[in-house]
């Protein structure tokens, strides 16, 4: 449209390869991720990461019915609802918001101290709050679109469930199932969202890197997390003379 | 109303009392903002708190916009605007926005380095834009209610006016207008902020205990933006063995 001639679109493939290149600001690279992973992690502050992660864990559904709610296209919503039921559970499948409780109960929380949400930081709550006004307040393509972190989602869940019998054997196995669950869920809920996300962003490259932009507010929102997960529950140590205005984000 | 009998209502007084005591959570304990109080950041980390706070700067005006257009009281939106114009500016008052601006210039930043956004931290968005959301999504009383940290402000204003010039002598002095023109107008402010309040939520204890919850939240609004310019604009080094779960917030 008011693309200077240089700025062709890029192919779909170019496109989904630039998306797929986000990959390495995803929070599996976070401190507080690496040190997980590492099994460097006290027990208190596994549980407190559990308890302040459930917070994103209830707002999923949330977010994912806002989506629904600014969406008029009924096959998007047929194929979106299932994440809505993943996450909330249908029948005999308790569905992820239980397994995190009970994986909450595996890393020694009661079911009290992560549903009451007493741990949770302001942090935490600030970043999937903002997750979630983003798919109240944005086009429903968009919302799709930042849904993308699921594209790495699956390499993080493969982590835990490799990397936790050993690191913290102390962790009942049952605890694992969130990440099981997600494994095969998240592959499958991809292919719809990177399906919208291809379309709908490829008609300029202004909107192609826009929808790069909104990828990077997602990667943001599990970044910012993490942080406040750092800070709530390790101790810190300010150290000086150090110039951080060289490098913005 | 539904209120157990012995929760009867605190007087206006006891009320106001309960209101003035949570300042005792008022960002000026912050480790970064007693740092700063005691001068020890160095000049690119002043630079970087101006940076990162102008997105709390911006987001005001709409923050009270919200409020605005929640409220079908004509006379309290006769005394609410002067809150924008304050901040906007109105002839040849240039208003708390450009103030900042030149707060930035006087700490070293250009105009561009301020107003493009470009060193804000995801976190002070996310931190800011709950705010502004709280103020969208909320009837207009409660967010009014959360507005009263101006209780508290004048106090970190004026500690900024005292400080900086032996701390920060570097600074240039018009870069103190900002809060020596916000010293006299959150006074002011406060008033019908205040009445508001006591007002609206002394109908039962109930309400009064979920005025304090709402000023809370403000509070975690202003504390959490202080962690996210902690986290940006300081090196941070993670200790070990800390157990944060016995301290909920």
């Amino acid at each position: 449209m008011n693309a200077p001639i240089l700025n062709t679109p890029w192919t779909r493939e170019e496109f989904e390869e630039k998306l797929r290149e986000k990959g390495k600001g995803y929070h599996i690279y976070h401190p507080f991720h690496v040190m997980m992973y590492e099994g460097k992690l006290t027990r208190e502050q596994l549980q407190c990461w559990v308890a302040n992660r459930f917070y994103y864990q209830i707002g999923i559904p949330q977010k994912d019915a806002a989506i629904m709610s600014n969406c008029p296209d009924k096959e998007i919503r047929k194929g979106w609802i299932q994440r809505i039921i993943d996450h909330d559970g249908e029948g005999d499948n308790v569905g992820g918001i239980e397994a995190w409780i009970k994986l909450g109960e595996a890393v020694g929380l009661s079911r009290e101290d992560v549903t009451s949400l007493k741990f949770v930081s302001p942090g935490v709550k600030f970043a999937v709050d903002a997750y979630i006004n983003f798919a109240r307040q944005r086009p429903w393509q968009e919302s799709v679109c930042s849904s993308l972190t699921e594209l790495f989602a699956p390499h993080i869940h493969q982590q835990r469930i490799s990397s936790w019998p050993s690191m913290y054997p102390w962790v009942k196995e049952e605890g694992l199932i969130y990440f099981k669950k997600r494994l095969t869920e998240a592959r499958r809920d991809v292919e719809q969202g990177l399906h919208v996300t291809l379309d709908y962003f490829s008609q300029s490259r202004e909107m192609q890197e826009k929808a790069l932009e909104i990828l990077q507010f997602k990667l943001d929102v599990l970044w910012v997390i993490a942080d406040s997960i750092m800070l709530a529950c390790t101790d810190i140590k300010v150290e000086q003379n150090v110039d951080y205005l060289r490098q913005p984000r």
